[in-house]
């Protein structure tokens, strides 16, 4: 159960109303999710995470779908079930094949292994990034 | 400093000698890394490890950058230094561009900050992936 | 469902009863939770932990709002449901309010973002702490 | 050693150094933090965080201080070196006593454990939050 | 809800079926875990990761309850709720005894407290392993 | 750096005194190690954790190097540096060889690999531990 009250999508307050939206238009989907309507109980902290995530999550250098595998692969580290349901959805919806979720849960998984690994055996960098 | 002591190169052990070697020619690189030379102290896991790294971490249906990009986004929410160095490093040898990298963390960011408000709300899953 | 069967509160364990009337006094509940109940199964752990959190969770520098908004930061970090409910309604209790509990999240969300960026940056400690 | 190349303080890049000067003016500092040097190899990030992080740390109904802890206990939960750093300095400054600093360090620590013996118990949550 | 389709025991893939029967015959069960169910939507996954627990959950220098415990001081610390389960169960199996799993989770809880004050002390290594 | 003052081994503060002294003993070591110099910068914090780590810390039900093995589990999947040094330490004092460490840093990395697959794959549980 939620711990704070969704607020409801026919809201009177203007300001969450124009986020939610921006939600629907950005997204193209018919009803804004219960994360931003949550998220919502506390409208200057929606407007700051909303349009925090609407810059970031636009084509870029980047295409939509690596940015969805990108969230995906952090959601899946975080262990957050709503954030592993939705990615995996938005992935999807963005062309993600079922073959390329498998590849994306092998590589996820490796790295969790290798990280801790590394830590473990406590190795110190000898691959570096190149600064310029 | 480690934990084990790191295999040298020019071990006389014929297992480890046949991983490292298959490690420098795949990863077409003229030294073992640390992680690998460290894993080294335990044989038989070091052959477990890098045999499934090297069936993961080739080109699939995702080509290589966006696994080391995956790569890159769990080690840093598992925050492990050694992997962050090493798979920046990697990303960048295999095309990565500073503004891709900018762009990969600002997605790895948001989603950190994002997946422990959906915990803190409690919201529950509403987007479902499509399972058939 | 629980790994281990929750101790009734009616128990004829004078160590465990000795607990449970111990926290019903204390936190002026007049039922043990669940937490307490499950933990009981192994009473000297019981007490062990009891104890401790007695010790700890008592007004003194800090009052104990403020102890409670920072479990609850410690308890979304962790993404610990049943910790999340307790604490988020132990606070309310202590008086937070919908603003408070608005910027509480805020601050929780943006420090796990900044918390990862720093990690992936590798940026060395340039404020340091006065130790005297 | 950073992943990417500090920025000077004296950078030619306007949209930069509008940032950094208001983090001075904002922080009441002289100098840039590494941190904030770091991010602005990536200009428009550093404006997506910088601005989050302004609207989000200044005094509303949660004083500075109590913000400045529950930063300070995300970074500890997340275990950031470098942000653990800055927050005790940053806490410091804003008054936080050593004794107050002991009785933060108290309550994380125990619920850091309190919270992996709910999960290990799978207890159902029962003291739930106040929704309205 | 899973995030892939659970495949049937039954299934007509001769590299599933042949994982699946191995599966039953190592652990000595008569049903295939949901677990393997879901790595088995991606049978090139299925047996790598099949391949390496079957190397590693054998009895070794360390007998297998042992492994088991330290599989599930892992779990708990993931907060992996599947994991704890099984690995409690698993542990049981094994001969875990109740006053056993209290001192397990006993540790567990201190060391994801003590480990924590550790990050918050920022205390240099000082208690090195033997390297030889 | 430490984030506070490591208290001298020859403190005049009797109650420091007393648990120094009772951390040589009981551990059968010469000198007080940075981490509890460090946690001494709080008296009562040290008291109540050290008590803690004395009870559950002495052979039981679990021998003792089972517990420091479950303690170095613990710590590296927790990524933290000078408790994986520390306890790597402790379980080779108690006997831990070479082969014993290298199985259970297989196990850590199978598990921490295995964890996050099924919080990707959100299997529900279907191995439940005995409860009675």
């Amino acid at each position: 159960m939620p711990t704070v009250q969704l607020v409801d999508e026919a809201t009177a307050d203007p300001r969450v109303r124009a986020v939610f939206d921006d939600i629907k238009t950005t997204k193209g989907i018919s009803r804004v999710p219960n994360y931003w309507r949550a998220l919502a109980a506390h409208p200057e902290h929606l407007e700051l995470v909303w349009s925090q995530a609407k810059a970031i999550m636009k084509p870029g250098k980047l295409d939509l779908l690596t940015k969805e595998m990108i969230a995906l692969a952090v959601s899946i580290t975080n262990s957050c079930r709503y954030c592993i349901n939705s990615h995996t959805a938005a992935a999807q919806k963005l062309g993600m094949t079922p073959e390329q979720h498998g590849e994306l849960l092998a590589v996820v998984g490796l790295y969790n292994q290798m990280n801790k690994l590394a830590d473990a055996l406590q190795v110190e960098p000898d691959i570096l990034p190149k600064v310029e």
